[in-house]
């Protein structure tokens, strides 16, 4: 039950607790590692050689590309506006619009940090720890804080923000 | 187990996965929905129609109202100055007293948002992803940040603010 | 599973679902507790009298000492600068030096908290819901924010900081 059957897993995924994950619905490539306490919804995509470390949530609508690393805890959204009844009634899934979100191939999420809906991280983008990110993060650019804030751009060397395995 | 018999649970009370959360002595209202990974404890309270998202935390002393949306990862605090001992003993209860937090009908809870103990989130109020909730949140008001700031108060509309499923 | 058999756990330890936990290679001290949907991983220390509250993550290279508090959703951290992969493959443990933590006795680290490596945390310092720690914090202290500045020194009283169980 905690991986449903609907799953697709690439060849050579590792999910070190089975029992402690909650997977349905999702797609997981070639290679990648899942810690415990990881849940992955319906129509999300995970790429290949990706770390999803223990206690992160991935929901749908979000792609991660190839070699991605998302550090523990760390929680992706898809609604803007999230209510929990329409009308008096429980929203379904016909009261909201998903949002998409995409990281790039090679990039790294620091853990504790949320990723609002509908951003793009870039391509080798490095998001700190703790940092909330609300807008786009540029190919190679580091950001930090809460709202994220632009570290260094690509190519710039080093600098003392916060950032996390 | 992780669903003791001390909890009061709801008619159409949903648990997507009873072996991944961990409720004991709280009540959970009717057609409420709890995910994976979703830890409730004595003394809390949900209303009907609420959604309680993955990998979030309710203590003792939070009053959930009726159709509430606690998004992904969230974290309500019931002291403010908390210490593991007292005069070189583990804690105990008698050490310590819960400070009460009440949720509004309505209101909807970021993902990642942390609820700092005795405050007031108001009837439909919205409290943005990743915000740390450290005073009451006016009724239809919208806040985020850390600590949270408004961003609009009830009838203003939109904004950039974060805000999330 | 959930508790390897690696794990060295002290007199009186309690972990109050050892079904909902994933321990390995780390050592516990007497008389701690361990709330579910915890994480700690090997050569990850805990000493003695302390509370791990649910949802935390401790890392390989942390030491926590005696009669500390860790509230619920806290993350440590390891490593400044993590990617997934190394030259087209999977990093391994080869590929990256962890960077050490140290949580000095009778500390409290508040809910949410993330805390980054590297750092010191004072003896009886506290550590503010939802703050972001970047760099050591004196015996003592309170610090709160993102990232975590000082509130208040030794031996000073009060303030409305955040702060929580």
């Amino acid at each position: 039950m905690p991986i449903a059957d609907s799953v697709r897993l690439g060849e050579g995924v590792q999910i070190f607790h089975p029992a402690l994950v909650n997977l349905y619905g999702c797609a997981v490539g070639d290679g990648t590692k899942i810690g415990a306490f990881v849940e992955i919804q319906k129509n999300a995509e995970v790429g290949k050689r990706c770390k999803i470390s223990s206690h992160s949530f991935v929901c749908e609508g979000v792609t991660i590309e190839d070699d991605v690393f998302v550090g523990h805890g760390v929680m992706f959204i898809n609604d803007k506006y999230p209510r929990a009844t329409a009308g008096g009634k429980l929203q379904t899934e016909d009261d909201w619009t998903v949002v998409a979100t995409v990281v790039k191939q090679g990039a790294s999420i620091g853990s504790g940090a949320v990723i609002l809906c509908g951003v793009v991280i870039g391509r080798d983008a490095l998001v700190g720890a703790g940092a909330v990110v609300t807008r786009d993060v540029p190919d190679g650019a580091r950001v930090a804080g809460v709202p994220a804030r632009l570290m260094a751009r690509a190519g710039a060397s080093s600098g003392p923000e916060p950032r996390t395995r």
